[in-house]
C-alpha cells in the first residue's frame, strides 16, 4: 500500500517562489493576515491529517466501498470518524466568509488543501468537496433568509451539500431534464423527478444534506432557458437550523462502479419533495454554473491528486526493486541487481510524472490565486482573472485530468505485474482518476467550451490574454543564456498556438464542425503550452536561486532539469496536436454513422 | 452490458482481400486443406462459441472472480463448462499436429479465433491460451516419450498447461531466479521453489496442469545461463496417460487483481515436486522463449480484442444516446436531440477506435501468417519471415496492447459517466486490459529488445528487411492518383524511422543510455507506421473494389475513409515520438535518485 506523504517542498515552491502567493494574499481583505506563520501552520496541520488520518482510510474505502440498504448509505469503515474530525477542526469553514463561521481565508488556499485531502483519499474528500460548491452558490443567489438557515450549517460542516444535475436521459445536454417544480401556497415548490450520479447524494457523516436541484417550473420554456435551482433539504430545518422531519427525497440505489468506491453515487428520487427556489426563475442554469466552475477546478485537482500518489508510489518503488543491471554497467555491485530507477526507461516514465505533476500543481494553484482576485480585486483585476480564468478553467480540467490519468497509468506501470495487484493500490489511482476526465463535464464538452465559447466566441480576446502575457514574459527573458532553452520552445508555441486558432476559426466559418472536430487537440495543445509556461517560471526562479547561491542546490536543480525533460520530451507532443488539429473535419465526419460497423 | 458480435466482414476483409490467406494456405503441409468453404465454416463456428457461450459470462466472471479454497479454485460460474464445450469441439488441437491428435490447421487461423475467444471473454480465453505455448513448447523441444505423454493430453484439452517463470524477486529479471532442481536416481528432479502471478496455475477446468517450470539444477551457472525448464504435473501420470497421485505442488493463494477476475493468477509452492528436464539442461530459457513468442502474438491479440469491444460498445451507445443537437442542424428533428455519433468529438473517439482497431487486426493477422511460413516455409521463406517476426513482435505486442488500452478508454469516454458504472461492461474492458502491458515483457522491455537486440543488435539487418519491403510497395503504387495521400506519408515516415535508427544508433555507441532513453518513443513510432503500411494496403483493396464495381461500396468506401482519417489523423503522431526520441538520454538520466522526491 503506497504511504502518502504531503509533496511540502514544492507545495511551498509553488506558493511561495514561483506566484508570489504572500504578496497577494496581503492585498485579499481577508479577515486574518495570512502570514507565512499561519500559512506554514496550516499546511502542516493539513497534511498530518490527510497522511495520518485519509490516507490509511483510502484502500479499506477502496475495498469495502459504500453499502445502500433500504435507502440509507453507509459510508466505508472510519470516513464517518474522519469527517468529524474535519468538522472539530473547523476545515469545512477555511476558505468560507466570516460572516457565516468561516474563517475567511483565502480561496486559494483551499485548493491547496483540497489537494493534499484529495490525494490522500479522493473519495473521501469528496463529500466536504461537494459542500463547497453548495456554499459558493447560496452565498451568490441564495436570499438573506436562506444564507441565515443553510450557511452556517455547510460552514461548520454539520450538513453537506450536492449538486443534482443529470437525470438518466439528460448528462451533458441539462436542457433535456424532466424534473418538475410546482410551486405551493407557501412560496415553497413540490419537487419530483429521478437525479442520477449524485456524489454524496445520501450518506451516514452528517446531519443532514442540502441538495441544489434543477428543475422546471410548470410554465417554463423548453430547453437550458426553462431550468431553476432549487435547495431540497434531506431534513427539513427550522429557522434555527434545527432538522426535523424527513423530506421526501430518497436514496433508490447506488452505483457500482470502477472506482471511488467510497464515494456514494446515488439515485436520488424528488417524490413531491419541499423545495426552495434559489434566485430568479429560469435562471438555473446560471447559477449552477457557479458551482460547476468550482467543481470544474475541483475536478482538475483530482487530475494533479492522481499524478502526485501515482508519482510517489512509483519513486518509491523503483528505487527498490532491484532487476538487471544498468545498461552502463552495475550500479549496486553488492546486490543481486540495480535498482530499476537506474534503467532509463523507467527514468523517462518517472520524469514524464515529474514534469507534469509538477507542472500541473503550478497550473492549478496559479488558477486558484486567480479565482481569489476575480472575487476581490477591483475592476481591473477583476476584468484581466475573469478573462483568463474563463481561458484556463477548461484546459485545466480537461488537460489536467487527461495527463493525470497518464501519469496514473505509468505509476502502474512503473510498479509492473505488482503495479495490477490490488494490495500495493497503484491500480486504485487508475480506477479512482479514470471518472475525472468525464464527470463536470467530459474532455470534449470542456473543448468545445474552449474553442466555441471562449476562444472564437469572445473574437480570440480571451486567447490574446493569455498568448500576450506568454509573449511578454519571453520578452523579459529571451537575451537571459540560461533561460534560451525554454523561452525559444515557448515562444513558438505560443505563436503556434494563435496560428492554429485561426486556421480553425476561418474554416469554422464556412463549417461549425470544423471546431468540433479540432477541439481536444486544440485544447491539449493549450495545456501543454501553459505547462510550459508554468514550467520555464520555475526553471527561472531555480536559475536564479542556484545562481545567488542556495542550501537548497540539489532540489533547485532538480527542477531545472524537469523543465528541461519537459521542455525536450514532453512538450513535441504539440506537433502531433498541432498536425492534428490542423487536418480539418472531412475525414472526421466522412463516415454515414450507418457504416461504422458492418 | 456489451453483446459481442464477431466482426466477421473484416476478419473476412483482412483473410482473404488483404492478405489472401487462400494462396497462403495452399502451400502448407496442411493435412486438411484448408479452402474457403471450410475457413468459413470455422470461423462461424468460433463466432457462434464467442457470442453465445464466452461473452455471457464475461460480466458475471468479473463480478464472481475466481474463488481460492484450501489451495483449490474455483473458476467463476459457467467457465467449466464453457471449457467443456471448447473440448468437445476440439478446439484445443485446431492447430495442432495431427500426429498427436491436433487438426493440423495452421497456427494463423488459431490467432483469429482467439481474437474472437479474447474479446468476447479475455479472462476465459487465457485458460487454453496458456495450453498452446506449453504445446508449442514440448513439440519443439521435449523428448518423444514427453511429447506422448502430454502433448494428447494437451491436444485433447483435458489437461492445460502454464508458464512458471517469474519469482517475488525475479520478474523482468529472470537471471535472479531461485527455484531448485535437483536431480533424483531416476532421472527426475526435486523441484522447490516459489512461483508467483502463474496465470491458471490452479482451476477446477481440466483433469490435469503441466507446469513448465524454470529453475536452476545445483551446479547451474549464476543469472540466465543456469535456468532450465521443468514440466511438473500437478497429478503425475502414468504412461497411458491416466492421472495419479498428486504432486507436491499447490497454489498458496490468487492475486487480487484489477481486472481478468475470472482468470486464476496463482502463487504456486513447489516443494521437491516431482519433475522432468525438458530439453538440455542450462538452456531454458531459450526453450522458454519459444513459448514467450507465442505469448507475445497472444498478448498482442489482447490489444486488438479490448478495441473491439470498446469501440463496438461505443458505436452501439453513440447511435441511441440522445444529447445535444449536431452543430450543423438538427438531424433528428422529430426526437428530443440527435444521437451523440452527431458530434464531431464523438466522431474522432470513434475513428480513432476504428481505425486503430482494425489497423490492429491487419498487422495482427499478417504476423500470424509470418509464423505460419517460419514454421512451415522452405529456407529462404523461413529466414525472410523470421526476420521480420524478430523486428515486429516487439512491436506487435508493446504497440497493440498501448493503442489497445487507448481505445478501451476510448470506450468508456465516449459512454461517459454510463461508462464508468460497472453494468454497462466498459470500464470491465480497461481494467481487464491494463495487465496487457504489463505481462509477457512491459512495454519497455518490448523496446529494449526491439532496438538492442534486433535492430542495432542485427546492425539494421532486421529492420532494413521491413523498410525496403514498404519502399517497394511505396514504388509500386506512387504513380497511382488515388494512393498519393497514402503513400507521400508512408514514404516519408519509413525513410524518417530509418534516419532516427541511425541518429539513435551512433549516440549508442557513445552512451549505450541513449538506446534505452529512446526505446520507447522508437518503438511507438515503428508501430504507427507498421499500421501506416497495412492502412495504405487496406485502401489499395477497396479503391480497386470500388474502381471495379461492388455490391459493397458502402463497406469499401469506409474503408478509404478510415485509412484517410488515420493518415491525416493517427499518424502525425510520429511526429512527437521522433522529437522524443531524438532528444536524447541527457534529460531523462539528469537527476539523481535521490532527488526525485524532497
Amino acid at each position: 500500500m503506497p504511504e502518502y506523504t504531503t509533496p511540502m517542498r514544492d507545495v511551498q515552491f509553488v506558493l511561495k517562489e514561483l506566484l508570489h502567493s504572500g504578496d497577494h494574499y496581503e492585498k485579499l481583505p481577508s479577515e486574518e493576515a495570512l502570514g507565512d506563520d499561519l500559512l506554514d501552520a496550516i499546511l502542516n496541520e493539513a497534511a498530518k491529517f490527510a497522511e495520518n488520518v485519509l490516507a490509511p482510510l483510502n484502500r479499506e474505502g477502496d475495498e469495502q466501498g459504500c453499502q445502500w440498504q433500504q435507502g440509507e448509505v453507509i459510508t466505508p469503515p472510519g470516513f464517518k470518524e474522519a469527517y468529524q474530525q474535519y468538522v472539530e477542526g473547523a476545515w469545512p469553514g477555511l476558505s468560507a466568509s466570516v460572516e457565516y463561521g468561516g474563517q475567511g481565508l483565502p480561496g486559494s488556499l483551499g485548493v491547496v488543501i483540497s489537494e493534499l485531502v484529495g490525494t490522500a483519499n479522493w473519495s473521501w474528500g469528496m463529500y466536504p468537496g461537494l459542500s463547497i460548491g453548495a456554499v459558493r452558490c447560496i452565498e451568490a443567489h441564495g436570499s438573506d433568509e436562506q444564507k441565515d438557515i443553510y450557511l452556517n450549517k455547510l460552514v461548520e460542516g454539520t450538513w453537506t451539500g450536492t449538486m443534482c444535475l443529470t437525470e438518466a436521459h439528460s448528462g451533458s445536454d441539462l436542457g433535456l431534464l424532466r424534473s418538475k417544480a410546482e410551486p405551493r401556497a407557501d412560496g415553497s415548490y413540490n419537487i419530483s423527478g429521478t437525479k442520477i450520479f449524485i456524489s454524496a447524494g445520501e450518506h451516514d457523516m452528517a446531519e443532514n444534506i442540502l441538495h441544489m436541484v434543477l428543475a422546471r417550473l410548470p410554465d417554463a420554456p423548453a430547453g437550458t432557458k426553462g431550468i431553476s435551482l432549487f435547495i431540497v433539504p434531506k431534513f427539513m430545518p427550522d429557522h434555527e437550523g434545527n432538522v426535523g422531519e424527513r423530506n421526501s427525497v430518497s436514496c433508490g440505489s447506488i452505483e457500482h462502479k470502477m472506482g471511488i468506491k467510497g464515494s456514494a453515487t446515488c439515485v436520488l428520487n424528488f417524490d413531491d419533495a419541499t423545495g426552495f427556489m434559489v434566485g430568479e426563475a429560469n435562471t438555473g442554469l446560471t447559477q449552477m454554473f457557479t458551482m460547476m466552475n468550482a467543481a470544474r477546478l475541483g475536478t482538475a485537482i483530482q487530475g494533479l491528486c492522481m499524478s502526485e500518489g501515482a508519482y510517489q508510489g512509483a519513486v518509491a518503488y523503483a528505487r527498490e526493486r532491484l532487476q538487471m543491471r544498468a545498461l552502463t554497467g552495475p550500479k549496486n555491485p553488492d546486490g543481486p541487481a540495480d535498482p530499476i530507477i537506474v534503467h532509463p526507461d523507467v527514468r523517462r516514465m518517472l520524469m514524464t510524472q515529474k514534469a507534469i505533476t509538477e507542472g500541473q500543481r503550478a497550473f492549478l494553484y496559479w488558477i486558484a490565486l486567480l479565482v481569489d482576485k476575480a472575487a476581490y480585486g477591483n475592476e481591473q483585476e477583476y476584468q484581466d482573472a475573469d478573462n483568463l480564468l474563463a481561458l484556463l478553467t477548461p484546459i485545466a480540467k480537461a488537460f489536467c485530468t487527461e495527463t493525470g490519468f497518464e501519469v496514473a497509468n505509468l505509476g502502474v506501470q512503473v510498479l509492473g505485474g505488482h503495479g495490477y495487484i490490488r494490495e500495493h493500490g497503484m491500480e486504485q489511482i487508475v480506477r479512482d482518476g479514470r471518472i475525472a476526465t468525464v464527470y463536470e463535464g467530459t474532455t470534449g464538452i470542456q473543448a468545445l467550451d474552449l474553442i466555441g465559447r471562449k476562444v472564437l466566441g469572445s473574437g480570440g480576446k480571451l486567447l490574446k490574454g493569455f498568448t500576450k502575457q506568454v509573449y511578454h514574459y519571453c520578452q523579459d527573458h529571451h537575451k537571459e543564456d540560461a533561460m534560451k532553452e525554454f523561452i525559444e520552445p515557448l515562444q513558438k508555441c505560443n505563436k503556434e498556438w494563435g496560428d492554429l486558432t485561426m486556421a480553425i476559426g476561418e474554416k469554422a466559418m464556412e463549417n461549425p464542425d470544423e471546431a468540433g472536430a479540432a477541439a481536444v487537440d486544440y485544447l491539449m495543445y493549450g495545456g501543454y503550452l501553459v505547462l510550459a509556461y508554468m514550467w520555464a517560471q520555475s526553471a527561472k526562479v531555480a536559475l536564479d536561486k542556484l545562481d545567488g547561491g542556495t542550501e537548497e542546490e540539489a532540489y533547485y536543480r532538480s527542477k531545472v532539469q524537469t523543465a528541461r525533460f519537459y521542455f525536450q520530451r514532453i512538450l513535441p507532443r504539440t506537433l502531433s496536436h498541432f498536425a492534428s488539429a490542423k487536418a480539418g473535419a472531412e475525414a472526421v465526419m466522412a463516415i454515414d454513422e450507418d457504416n461504422f460497423i458492418f
